[in-house]
C-alpha cells in the first residue's frame, strides 16, 4: 500500500478531494512532491496555512511545470478551460486525469487540448461528504471506497496501471468503465438522488405554512438525511446536472413515473400496491451493507452510542 | 429526569418504539412495573428472552388490566382494533396514549373507544431508526430528540402534564401540537421524504442496464442514504401513508412541480436557476445543526475517524 508512484504531483483546485487525496498521498509516500493551485489567493493562503501540498503556486502554469502526474480536482464545468490554459507547459510523457462527477463531458472538453505525448486517464472517487474547501480533506476519505478510471480509446495501458496504483495505495478499490456507462450509473446512483433532496428541500423551504422552526426542530428521520445531502456544494451540483443532462433527465422520468404510481395507490388506498413496492427495496440496502459499502448501525451510528 | 412516574404501564405491540421505552423508563425509573403484549408468540417469545417487560402477557387484555398508562405501540392502522379489544378491561382512570406517526387518523380511530374515565393523550416520539421488532430498541433514542403530545378536545390536563413527565424522564423534549398540524409537518418533515426514497430505490431496482451490483457497489452519498431510508418497515409505512393521505398528496404535489422547474432549468441549461436553488436549501441544514438535530461531522461521522 505504499512507495512513491510519481515524482511530482501537481493538483489543481483545491477542494475536498484535491486535500484529501494530498493527506492520502502523504499517509502512504505516494509522491515526491505535490504543489497545488487553487483559483483563489484566499484558498492558497489557508493552503499554506494548513500545510496543504508542499508547494502552492500561484498559476495553474506554474504549478503542473515537471509534474508527472496532474489531477484537474474543479468543477467539472471549469476542467476544459483549466486544461486549455496549462496545456502549453506540460511535460512530454506527463499524465493528466481528472476527478470530476461526469465522465462525458470531461472527456469532450478537456481531450482536444491533451498535447501530443501527455496521457489522459480520466477518473472518478466515489467518495465524498457534504463539506467542501481546503480545509474539509482528510487521509481517509478513500478508504474501502470504489474510484473509477474511465480510459479513453489509444489510453496507453501503462499510464492508467500507474493510475490505478495511486488509488490503491490512497485507500481505493479501482475499476475500469466506460464514461456513458458511467454516466448513467452515477445518474442513478447519485446525481437523481442529490436533484430530489435539494428538492424536497426547497418544498419545505417553501411552505409557509410549516414555519421554519418547526421543520428544523422535528426534522425526523428523512428530511434530515436530505438536508444533509443538499448542504452540498452549489457549484458542483450546478455542473454535474448541466453536463450529465441526458442520463439525469432520463432517470428522472422513470422516477416521476414510478412516483406517479404510488401517489395513485395512496389516492385509491391500494395498500398492497405499497407494501409489495416497500418490501422490494429492503434488499438493496443489505446489498450494500454486506459489499461493505455502508455501516449496519442504526441512524448510521450517528449520535449516542445505540 | 428520574422517580417514578406511573406506577403501572402497559406496552401493547413491542417493537423499536416500545422496546426503546421500556430501557428508557427502566434506565431513570419512571415505572413501578412495565407489562407488555405482542400479536405474535415468537415476538413475545423474544421479549420474554431478553428480558423486554417485567411481564410478557399472551394478550393485550392481560397486559393492560390495573394498569395507569396504557402506550399503543403498533403500527398505525392497528390502533382502532387494538383499542377496541382493550376497552372493555382498562382501569377507571388510567391514560391511554399511542406513539403512531399520524396523529388526526389515530385519534378518529381510537377516540370513540375510549371508555368514559379514561383519558386519552395522543402523542409521537420523532425518533427512530430503519431497525424494527423487539431487539432494535435502546435506552438514549428518545435523548434529545422532540415527543409530540397531541391532547384532543376537553383532555384531563393533569393527565397530559404526568405524560409529558414520562417524555422527559425518558431524555425527550416535549412539545404540544394540533392533529392536523401535525400530520402536515410530519408530511413535510418525514413521510414524503420516505415516499421519495422509496421511489428513487425502486427505480434503481428497476433499472436492468444497471445492474444490481453496480448499484450497489458503486452507491455513493446520496443513494446509499436513501436506501437506508427505504430499509425501514412496510407496514408501519403502508399505514402511514394510506392515513395521511391528504397531507401527503399534498406535499407531493409541491414536490413534483418544484422538480420539474429543476427538471426544466437542466433541460434548458439554465445553471443560474440551479446555483441559486442549490444555495438556498443549505440554510436548512445549518439550523437543523444548530439546533442540535443532527450532527455536523461530514457522512454523519458513519465510518472511520473523519
Ligand atoms: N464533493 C464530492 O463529494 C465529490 C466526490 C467525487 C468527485 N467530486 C468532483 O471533484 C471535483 C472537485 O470537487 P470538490 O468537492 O473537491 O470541490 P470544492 O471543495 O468545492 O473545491 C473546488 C476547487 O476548485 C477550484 N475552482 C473552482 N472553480 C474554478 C475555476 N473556474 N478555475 C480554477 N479553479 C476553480 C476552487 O478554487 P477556490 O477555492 O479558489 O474557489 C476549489 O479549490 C468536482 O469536479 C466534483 O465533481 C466531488
Ligand atoms: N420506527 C420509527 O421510526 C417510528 C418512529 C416514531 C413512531 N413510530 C410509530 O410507532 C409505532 C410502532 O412502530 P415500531 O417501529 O415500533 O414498529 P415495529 O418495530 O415494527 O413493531 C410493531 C409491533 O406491533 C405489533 N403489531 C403489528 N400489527 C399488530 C396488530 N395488528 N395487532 C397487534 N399488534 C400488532 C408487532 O407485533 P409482532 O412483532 O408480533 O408482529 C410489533 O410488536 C407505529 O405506529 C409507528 O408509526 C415509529
Amino acid at each position: 500500500m505504499s512507495g512513491q508512484v510519481y515524482g511530482r504531483v501537481a493538483l489543481i483546485g483545491l477542494g475536498l478531494i484535491a486535500s484529501s487525496m494530498f493527506w492520502a498521498m502523504k499517509r502512504a509516500g505516494l509522491a515526491g512532491e505535490v504543489t497545488g493551485y487553487a483559483r483563489s489567493a484566499e484558498t492558497r493562503g489557508t493552503a499554506r496555512r494548513i500545510g496543504l501540498c508542499d508547494r502552492v503556486c500561484d498559476s495553474a502554469q506554474e504549478a503542473v511545470q515537471g509534474a508527472d502526474l496532474v489531477v484537474l480536482c474543479v468543477p467539472v464545468g471549469a476542467m476544459g478551460p483549466v486544461m486549455e490554459d496549462i496545456a502549453p507547459v506540460l511535460k512530454p510523457g506527463a499524465t493528466v486525469s481528472d476527478v470530476g462527477s461526469v465522465k462525458r463531458h470531461v472527456i469532450d472538453a478537456v481531450q482536444p487540448h491533451i498535447p501530443e505525448g501527455v496521457h489522459f486517464v480520466p477518473a472518478h472517487p466515489l467518495a465524498g461528504t457534504e463539506h467542501s474547501g481546503p480545509e474539509s480533506g482528510f487521509a481517509e476519505l478513500f478508504d474501502n471506497r470504489w474510484s473509477l478510471l474511465v480510459p479513453v480509446e489509444g489510453t496507453d495501458p501503462e499510464a492508467t496501471a500507474r493510475l490505478r496504483a495511486l488509488w490503491e495505495g490512497m485507500g481505493a478499490h479501482v475499476d475500469e468503465m466506460d464514461a456513458d456507462h458511467h454516466d448513467l450509473v452515477l445518474a442513478v446512483t447519485s446525481h437523481t438522488p442529490h436533484l430530489i433532496a435539494y428538492t424536497m428541500v426547497g418544498v419545505a423551504d417553501d411552505l409557509r405554512r410549516v414555519t421554519d422552526s418547526e421543520v428544523i426542530k422535528y426534522s425526523a428521520a428523512g428530511f434530515r438525511d436530505f438536508t444533509r445531502i443538499a448542504a452540498s456544494d452549489p457549484t458542483m451540483w450546478r455542473d454535474v446536472f448541466l453536463t450529465n443532462k441526458d442520463a439525469t433527465l432520463e432517470i428522472l422520468g422513470r422516477f416521476t413515473e414510478e412516483l406517479f404510481a404510488l401517489q395513485r395507490a395512496i389516492r385509491t388506498g391500494d395498500g398492497e400496491h405499497l407494501h409489495d413496492y416497500f418490501t422490494r427495496t429492503r434488499a438493496i440496502r443489505r446489498g450494500i451493507i454486506e459489499a461493505g459499502q455502508d455501516t449496519d448501525a442504526p441512524d448510521f451510528g450517528r449520535g449516542q452510542k445505540k
